[in-house]
């Protein structure tokens, strides 16, 4: 597989797992990760979570408490080895909270790694670090990059 | 090389991370990074760094504006590849900011990259994502594990 054709596919892996979040469908997101022991998940703020059975409990109530999320990535920078993927990408994110609209920045660690035999599924998810920016500014929306 | 003296190693460059950045010695941080374009840094709350460069002026700043800073390193997990490994550890710190004596605890993902030619410094680091928990606690200094 050539570079390019590589990257394109982790980084519609990265896509997939921010789509699933703004779908706030456990289905979904369960579809992203690799259902391991030592996938480690840390949400801005949070303490570290291991092993995909306490991960997909932090994503359930983080699904039950957000009305709507929306995700508008950029920055987003793939180093890809054989099997693992090391993506960062900065988060633009609008969500409801309480009725208010809040809008914030988080830098994401993104790792996948491959599944040579799920063709379908390609890269699962094996690690996700946010990390909230405290002096968040908006993207100039007239030069992204998604 | 077996994998509990490659583990080893690893955490022994781990902990070099940390013992550079409590001497506050930019000498002793450089010796531990990779000197490339695409090495990627995001301090607590702060945007993205990449490029040794600009990683390099950022701990400029934070020594300068740093007293001291004593970290202790917990929950330490490795996941080794052939020229990669990922560490996610918990830096509990104390630091003194205008004579105010702070604790924090830190969640970090530290990524290092094998350097076959170089026998001393083994592995060097890549990447280095640390955010502040919101929720910390002090840690159960009779059961610690560094």
């Amino acid at each position: 597989m050539g570079e390019n054709k590589q990257e394109e596919g982790i980084d519609k892996s990265n896509i997939r797992f921010y789509k699933a979040f703004e779908s706030l469908s456990l289905e979904r997101m369960e579809e992203v990760w690799k259902h391991s022991d030592n996938v480690v998940c840390v949400h801005p703020g949070w303490d570290l979570f291991t092993g995909w059975m306490s991960i997909y409990e932090s994503w359930a109530t983080i699904f039950r408490e957000t009305e709507r999320i929306q995700f508008h990535i950029t920055n987003t920078k793939i180093r890809a080895l054989e099997n693992m993927a090391i993506v960062i990408c900065l988060e633009n994110i609008t969500t409801i909270v309480n009725e208010n609209k809040i809008r914030m920045g988080v830098v994401a660690t993104n790792i996948f790694e491959c599944q040579p035999t799920q063709k379908e599924s390609g890269w699962l998810m094996i690690h996700h670090h946010g990390s909230a920016m405290s002096n968040y500014m908006l993207p100039n929306t007239t030069n992204h990059d998604n």
